[in-house]
């Protein structure tokens, strides 16, 4: 009954159940101040919702973002990259797909101030720790989801970057993005670049919503291409 | 007619020229990343809302939020805190009243990355350097305004830091609240504590339209003050 309340319904992913992430991740300096990024979050909540769209079942974990969740999806709410990245590890077991597309801070304060930082006159140093990897942990998991998409917001070189991150954590596809002053973030409308080991999809600018819909069809060819060359599939795919 | 169509309308503060600046500033580390803090701008735009139906004509000085311009009020739209700095002085001349409840970031990257910073496994740091501080700069004015307004956020210590600030900055008012994981930034509602040199008023808890209003009156009340003790407010103070 909770999968027909919460999008598993008909369609070409029907039986099938993702985890996304979306957003940007805050990474708290005092109790005031954080490190934070231009993600509107409104990619990663449309390819959600596309993909309860499409049938599946779909667990949101997002950031801080003032959006509504999509029907039909599963949301939860996380602050910081260490609480995303927890949160994804407790409902992955078992998800047939993951779609990781926040923009998760890579670097942390290595402390946070208990009371807000004082201002002085002199200029401070902030020492950043790199953050858990989700999307690389995702990928190397032994039971990994049968499909893995990273996201790449990139100033410059999008293949080159989409192509290095395709093959470094081991991803089925990468959706790539140029970002600048008033591209890809914070808008509307976007344009993305989909990479695969052996092929290219160049989905031109329009709609986040419409555009996740074609995101989302290519992941579903690519999730039936997987099923019906391999005997690998487990058979319990929606617990 | 300028005016007219902005907010110099009946009331209290009739023919009265304030500077309200609000929200948050946004300190880029590259082109996505950026230092903010938790403001939600809705105090300040509450100020310049009460500001404009006291009668004032009203210049506020917004960081990035996503709020409605509040009627009859101008809006200057900012990202830092040096930008921010910049509207204030453009607008200052000849005003009256000068609120800052900006959460202004104390500090910015003392370097701004031209492309997005690659992740690598090491940690880094952040050299900080201070921002312009707006607060003091426009109270230490040969032509300072009447009344100069601050707003203090604190985790502990409210009086102190409030009196501290009051005194430092030479400011007329200062309008307290604590802040903390859930208090005062980023909800609607709000409780300030009030100091002047020789006075406190505790504003209890309600919402921040309400407060605002509250808030706009004690100001209304000091900018009358003053006036009937000095000769030296000047003639044309609606230019």
């Amino acid at each position: 009954e909770l999968v027909a309340a919460l999008g598993g319904g008909e369609g070409p992913l029907s039986g099938r159940r993702f985890v996304v992430t979306a957003g940007p991740t805050h990474e708290p300096l005092d109790p005031v101040r954080f490190i934070g990024n231009r993600s509107s979050g409104r990619m990663g909540f449309a390819v959600a919702a596309a993909l309860a769209e499409a049938g599946a079942e779909v667990d949101l974990v997002a950031g801080p973002v003032h959006l509504a969740t999509p029907h039909g999806v599963r949301r939860h709410d996380v602050g910081t990259a260490r609480e995303m990245h927890r949160a994804v590890m407790a409902c992955i077991d078992g998800a047939d797909g993951f779609v990781g597309v926040a923009a998760v801070a890579d670097y942390r304060p290595a402390s946070e101030a208990g009371d807000k930082i004082k201002k002085s006159a002199e200029s401070m140093a902030v020492e950043l720790v790199p953050n858990p990897d989700i999307l690389a942990d995702v990928a190397a998991r032994n039971d990994r989801p049968a499909v893995v998409v990273g996201f790449a917001a990139e100033t410059r070189d999008l293949e080159n970057a989409a192509r290095g991150k395709l093959e470094a954590k081991k991803l089925d596809l990468v959706a790539a993005n140029r970002v600048g002053k008033d591209l890809g973030f914070d808008s509307e409308d976007n344009a993305l670049e989909v990479f695969s080991a052996g092929r290219h999809w160049a989905l031109s600018p329009k709609a986040k919503t419409a555009l996740a819909r074609e995101l989302v069809a290519i992941i579903a060819e690519r999730m039936l291409e997987r099923e019906s060359r391999s005997d690998e599939r487990p058979e319990s795919q929606d617990s």
